[in-house]
């Protein structure tokens, strides 16, 4: 191999593949990256197992070849060198990198044992906005699990239903749902919420990302980045009846005066399993917030609201945080039906619901 | 107590001493701070045992009193409240706080246990300019050591040298002095480091420090702020025969590209115990910077330089790059003997000197 690239876009692209290469810590030969130079691209490949990324980028090939470098040193060197041209060439099974008046030799390894990049065959399903991806994503994502016995919780559900697509998670205690797009042909898959993350990290600009499947592997397409990863095997649960439809009791506030109460309360809950108390006064058209604590003592707070009903719900005050910070606006819509029946939370418009079940009190 | 004032006063008065109540791990009533409420003054209190801290805020007192709160808890809640009037009150061993909507009660502490601020007869000594000394413990705490067996390496030694002041600092593989101020009065003392750095976070403006001793402690009074810290008993090294006076070899350059090609030498020195190799060139008036590695491979970088001699010393990398990161200006200075006695660099000028012993190689 040899090669001539400018720094910052080798930079650039080794910091792309470089967190997959990083996140398999039982198998060393996954934390190298792959580099291969032909007709005139340079490609990046890492994996993790799951996730296999590949990034290409230009270069001048004068030779092609193929190298696999530890991630580490070749990403925190390239990263540090100045802003300029650096040629890579292979010599007696070593990478030697130039850089103005910097030389350096990498011992490589030997490619054998290194996982191939899977030959898909998906067909290119639909495509999205990557700013309506990287929104839903950050909406829904706060919901999955990390408790891996239950696989389904771990991942987002991708599916139609009505012909629109939805992307859906929960813990079992709290649940996030966002619709994305109209979409007539049926999908129903499980993606892991690592390669939703993966995704959401290599978006860079407004762009259209390109998504296929099979009943497998997805694809995700984004400018020069592909990211191929496996499904989660297994049937998501049937959510949509847990959706309250109608509620009794529901509180209409500005949604920073929400998070701020919400915060102070949260402070005291520490000492009381996180448990705090919404009470709907419509006389008062207040909100109320409140915590009791044996040890440390009470809070209170009370904000302006057009309420419906009085009544009084127990919510874990750091799933209550998480909702208020995935909802966008001003305005924010908590509704609940008495003391058992799960509370929804909704912003501005019907596109994002959040529902977060009570805790016994 | 029954006071009135600010939650941005309070809220920046709290954190100011909440660091140094949460710095004791073992001793849960060190963990509170002490509000104190007499003659228009609320006063804060807290001490980890080695460092008291105390700050005074105007505040409007209706009534006076004392009372002891867990600090992390009246910190947080505080600071997450909107900025408003707050009024504390005390009742039935109770602090009652109220801020527009939000009430809250928190449980009190008994004082008794809490340690007395200590009622000093210390001498105002000298002042020091704010912004000399935040660049000057900068500059000097990086070459403290962490081994509490040798205590006088944790400490900086404030002490004058003919007839003036120095701050010098040393953990036995490094050493960093810098001279602050003429001073005729002998002062000869190890300060904590950890108290030099709470002295360094509390300093917010081009402000005056105060400082005055005795042979068991120390006081910094810092606008409304003081801290008192004990001393390290012991007599500091005898260290000025260790900075070399005269050097055969030297190479100046420029401070960036130095700090750049010791970063990416030390990337590669991570498999090697930080070693890097410094090599002057007359003939290429250039600085070598190599490092050679069995694992991953080497790497070699050159750097103009104004060098005299030529000649080759073996250094930590990261002790190079902390002095590198100590020293201000444009230019550095680094002065060696051949491969045993200590390197020696200096900035622009000569009141900041940091000498790193060599790696036998």
């Amino acid at each position: 191999m040899k090669i001539i690239l400018n720094q910052d876009g080798f930079s650039k692209a080794l910091n792309s593949v470089a967190r997959i290469a990083n996140s398999h810590s039982t198998l060393p030969i996954l934390n190298n990256i792959l580099l291969r130079a032909e007709n005139g691209v340079l490609q990046l490949n890492a994996t993790n197992l799951e996730v296999f990324i590949n990034n290409s980028i230009t270069a001048k090939v004068e030779e092609d070849g193929v190298v696999l470098v530890p991630a580490n040193l070749i990403t925190d060197f390239i990263n540090n060198l100045p802003k300029t041209k650096i040629t890579l060439k292979t010599k007696d099974g070593k990478l030697k990198i130039e850089a103005g008046n910097y030389k350096s030799t990498i011992n490589t390894i030997s490619t054998d044992e290194f996982p191939a990049f899977p030959d898909d065959k998906l067909k290119t399903g639909f495509e999205l906005d990557s700013e309506l991806f990287k929104t839903s994503a950050g909406q829904v994502l706060p919901a999955t699990s990390n408790d891996t016995t239950r696989p389904i919780l771990t991942g987002l559900y991708l599916h139609t239903f009505n012909d629109k697509l939805y992307l859906t998670a929960t813990d079992g205690y709290r649940l996030a749902e966002k619709q994305l797009i109209d979409k007539k042909t049926d999908i129903n898959t499980i993606i892991p919420a690592t390669t939703i993350s993966e995704v959401v990290r290599v978006i860079e600009s407004d762009q259209a990302i390109k998504v296929s499947l099979n009943d497998e592997q997805i694809k995700f397409e984004i400018g020069q980045i592909t990211i191929i990863s496996r499904l989660i095997d297994g049937n998501f649960i049937n959510y949509r009846s847990l959706i309250p439809e109608k509620t009794d009791n529901s509180a209409e506030v500005d949604r920073s005066e929400f998070v701020q109460a919400v915060k102070v309360a949260e402070l005291f809950a520490r000492q009381s399993a996180e448990s705090i108390i919404l009470k709907t006064s419509s006389a008062n058209k207040t909100l109320e917030i409140n915590t009791i604590t044996s040890e440390f003592g009470d809070n209170n707070s009370e904000i302006e609201a057009e309420i419906v009903g009085d009544a009084s719900i127990t919510l874990n005050a750091k799933y209550l945080l998480t909702a208020l910070n995935a909802i966008t606006g001003e305005k924010i819509k908590f509704s609940f039906s008495g003391k058992l029946a799960p509370a929804l939370l909704t912003g501005q418009d019907d596109s994002y619901k959040h529902i977060i079940m009570p805790v016994k009190s």
